[in-house]
């Protein structure tokens, strides 16, 4: 269905001088020609200096092809870039006056693409110029591989190709060439490129109803950069599929477009259209890349891979093979300004993949900690009873949790709390290191992880690999009562910032951060550690049963009505002051029983 | 209507995998983890010399925003991205092992964008690498300013303004700063940064039908990218409404989100969503800024346009707001070579536009020779008896000239052929310089490049600039016949190269090619020069009359069949030969009764 095409736009007449503002907003490298509307050119706000000793390279065009040319304009690549109105060639004054502004004594060398507007509108500007006593030299590309030989003048299109033609003569010219030089070093480089595209939409002109010629399931291979349908419709394949032929037309023997044969060296470049995302064209440089090495024999020596030269918001991409030698990777590889020339694809290719690190804590010492020792010390011992204490109390409350949650949520907080509680008590037998709290702690939370999912479970693992840090990095053989209240305190904060709840959220965090504040306070009071751990299991209910009266501000209870949230208590945390109780007391009745 | 969505992708489920493996071949700088699937990290290829003095910088969270975040790894930014599943957060065992692959003994930052699985997967990640020895920090970026301030847990969404975050915390990074330095520089940028979106469309995510949601003519404000509806939907407003209604959003006194004040300095990040041509960003830019400068009073101190943190293929932007200082102008000025981070924003900002220069022929000497001389010399008389006859013989043609266009094209050659003719018969009496034959060949040009339109207009005045340089550039005061014969020569170059045709192609080359053969042919063999301009001149009229033989390749005739094209010549053949006779046998009379 052609419907009226959606763009961010203000006047669809001004979309080409608007562009061209932004442009020169974002880089303070350019300057345009105040000759709005007539004069659109795009320069380099240093071409004075560079026109006294180097020649000039222009291109330019019809617009609707952004970033191509304008941004591509800057020292090493295009010293000014003629924009035409969208899909239309510029007219012959405004191609002069950027001659005119840019061409020193050196020359100037104009890059046009093979379209029968542009090469006579650049081509009178050019015999115009000359006839005013510059030095001007033109090269027309036209790199388009979808059709066959062509009678007649109209002769292959001017692809994306350019944009490599349009480096290597910047950087030519950079160098300091002369104008024979840097024509000769550009009409070779156009000689040495084919491309063809492919299209899964239609673009969309501004101001006009979007064209209905693609169906759904369809594309268009050997499309244009206007809008003009493509060689052929056909349905659409695999990605991979649609590269093999791409690829395969680009360097048919039949046409023989390009002098590629196996064994040498080419670049790639994969070129987005305008609507297509970085992640599509990238999957098919990671297929095109293969393939050009191993069914066409050729060493890729470099691959550009983004939205170079598009056609205003088709979707699809095209595919440039240029041969490539020592000469033309290094004007690829120079140095250049122009903003929108890809950066990052020089230099030498590491192996692309690396292995995996293991964890530190396959070393041989962890390895030998992580065994239940022959012999339990007093610190293990407490901590084994208080493991034990506490996951027999989740063990225990599951059915009341379970009830609980199925008034205000998915009602499966009891058994998932059980399913981590059990294996806590499996794997404490098996492997918990218990004589060193910090690894036991530690051990606790990857016991969670391994059996808990949903956000309890790793809301949990935090809690415990954070407590193990912290006592890692600040304890020796025993751990301090001090030490353990700290290391609640840091295992809330991890909990709070990274699941995003504090105090009065109705969550876990409502039994334990009264916990922690008032075994701070005891010890800090001077209480002894056990008394201190039995007040602060008390605040910890406390706090469980007050969340009976709180919002839920976390978790699926947020959608809950304050009446139904009032019935029950929070079964977070009730199952954390459950736990956090029993342990308390099993260390009370450990102490009174020694 | 919902359609299924075209994607130039292989395997749905393997987009990301093949997304990276495109990545790293596409810049020799980035390499992966050999972890695939589970494992998708992207990594600096040259970490292990950073992370021996450096902090890691790490960033990530579901994929589909491409080029975010691996196209930022690279010195300078990011020491490694880890990549989740489209729009789903990384695992936690991947995450460790970007950590464990490039953190040092100077630890790593955690740069989090605040969604509820990357806070707890990047949060028990960073907890288990701590509890294993890694100095690890994490910040948690959400520049989300589309909704009020939230009640609970979920907080701001993070957004585009991550990017500038993560070129601040990685240029920090590089200059040698502390773990605690690095995430509080990171920590005050995101606290500096505002952002808000707008989309025109839904995204598509891989292997699944397109949404309808968005209707033809709606956009929709404040959107998350990860295709969750906006905050509300409107219709499609200019794009400088749009642009005016997001800045009042973002810097809005009533959330305060972001601390920017009049008279403060400002960075500006205009974000493509996916689909969004850079067109449409470089506008909303160019609208952007003076509205920032004059509406908000804020100097903007950079402008970075381009699509860095996308949502598939949504159409849109979004535009983030950051508040600047010298330090934060540093960092992110500072070199990197994070391949996605846009380069030529920095530098000096000069006049945006600067005046359209001057023909040279304007200077005071070519005024001067502009104009129709008191005195003709012998040659300024030839010249004016070959023109006038030359005009005259194409206004006497005009009716039969339209009539064999009638039958091959659209019947107005002679017409046209005809305005120009006149309009260079009145334009030599008034100004032609006549006793400088380069000048006056070129005022014809001016002559007909002012009346005539179409191709023929445009063919003739590069046909008349090309010999105007010629001359010019070759002869002195007196044009030898030889300069001539070279002149036509250049001139039918000219014209075969821009215009595409060469002989044989039922063009005005099939008049003009075999005259300039005959006239340099006679000329060596030693002719005097009105005899051979005269055999000439028939070899013209030959080769013109020759032309009813031949297939159209150019223009409208192409479309002809053979058996109407045979009734008649080529009209711009005949109208060339008959220009060129009358011209050669004026000169002819014009010696004769001398």
């Amino acid at each position: 269905m052609a419907s009226q095409g959606k763009k961010l736009i203000n006047d669809p007449n001004a979309v080409v001088t608007e562009f061209i503002e932004g442009l020169v907003e974002t880089y303070p490298g350019l300057q345009y020609l105040d000759g709005f509307p007539e004069v659109k050119v795009v320069l380099r706000a240093d071409y004075a200096s560079a026109m006294l000793d180097k020649v000039a390279v222009i291109s330019g065009g019809g617009s609707g092809h952004e970033p191509a040319h304008a941004g591509f304009v800057g020292e090493g690549m295009l010293s000014a870039a003629i924009c035409g109105e969208v899909f239309t060639s510029p007219q012959v004054d405004a191609i002069l006056s950027g001659i005119r502004a840019v061409t020193g004594p050196m020359g100037c060398l104009l890059v046009v693409t093979n379209y029968t507007g542009d090469r006579l509108n650049f081509g009178l500007a050019a015999e115009q110029a000359r006839s005013e006593g510059y030095k001007v030299e033109t090269v027309i590309v036209g790199d388009d591989c979808a059709l066959p030989p062509l009678r007649g003048t109209a002769g292959r299109r001017g692809l994306a190709g350019t944009i490599l033609v349009n480096k290597i003569a910047g950087a030519a010219a950079a160098t300091g060439l002369s104008l024979d030089e840097v024509a000769a070093e550009a009409k070779r480089a156009s000689e040495m490129v084919g491309t063809m595209g492919v299209a899964l939409s239609v673009c969309t002109l501004p101001g006009q109803v979007t064209s209905d010629r693609l169906g759904p399931g369809k594309m268009e291979l050997g499309l244009g950069i206007h809008g003009e349908p493509g060689a052929a419709v056909a349905d659409l394949q695999p990605v991979e599929v649609v590269v093999s032929h791409v690829l395969q037309e680009i360097l048919s023997p039949d046409t023989n477009y390009v002098p590629i044969t196996p064994g040498n060296r080419v670049v790639l470049l994969i070129n987005g259209l305008g609507a297509t995302p970085a992640m599509e064209l990238m999957i098919a440089a990671g297929k095109a890349v293969p393939q050009l090495q191993l069914e066409h024999g050729l060493a890729v020596d470099r691959v550009y891979t983004g939205s170079f030269m598009t056609s205003l918001d088709m979707a699809g991409f095209s595919i440039s093979i240029m041969k490539a030698d020592e000469a033309i990777l290094q004007y690829l590889d120079a140095a250049t300004k122009a903003p929108h020339w890809p950066v990052g694809v020089n230099g030498n290719r590491p192996p692309a993949k690396i292995p995996v690190p293991l964890p530190l804590s396959h070393s041989a010492k962890s390895y030998e900690s992580l065994s239940r020792p022959q012999q339990l010390s007093e610190q293990g011992c407490l901590l084994e009873v208080a493991i034990e204490a506490a996951v027999i109390a989740i063990i225990d409350l599951r059915d009341n949790l379970n009830e609980w949650d199925g008034t205000v949520g998915d009602g499966d907080c009891g058994s998932t709390m059980c399913r981590g509680a059990t294996a806590i008590l499996e794997d404490m037998k098996k492997h918990y290191p218990l004589n060193d709290a910090a690894e036991t702690v530690g051990e606790i939370g990857s016991s969670i992880r391994r059996v808990m999912g949903g956000t309890s479970g790793i809301i949990y693992t935090i809690f415990c690999k954070a407590a193990c840090a912290h006592l890692k990095a600040n304890t020796q053989s025993v751990v301090t009562s001090k030490q353990w209240a700290e290391a609640l305190e840091v295992s809330i904060a991890a909990v709070s910032k990274y699941g995003g709840a504090s105090a009065g959220f109705r969550t876990l965090l409502d039994a334990l951060i009264p916990a922690s504040a008032v075994l701070q306070e005891r010890l800090n009071a001077g209480d002894d550690p056990c008394t201190a751990f039995l007040l602060s299991s008390e605040a910890a209910v406390a706090g469980a049963e007050s969340t009976r009266h709180m919002q839920a501000q976390a978790g699926r209870s947020a959608y809950i009505s304050s009446d139904i949230l009032a019935t029950v208590p929070d079964p977070g945390a009730m199952a954390a002051a459950s736990w956090y109780r029993a342990a308390a007391m099993a260390i009370k009745n450990k102490y009174q029983s020694n």
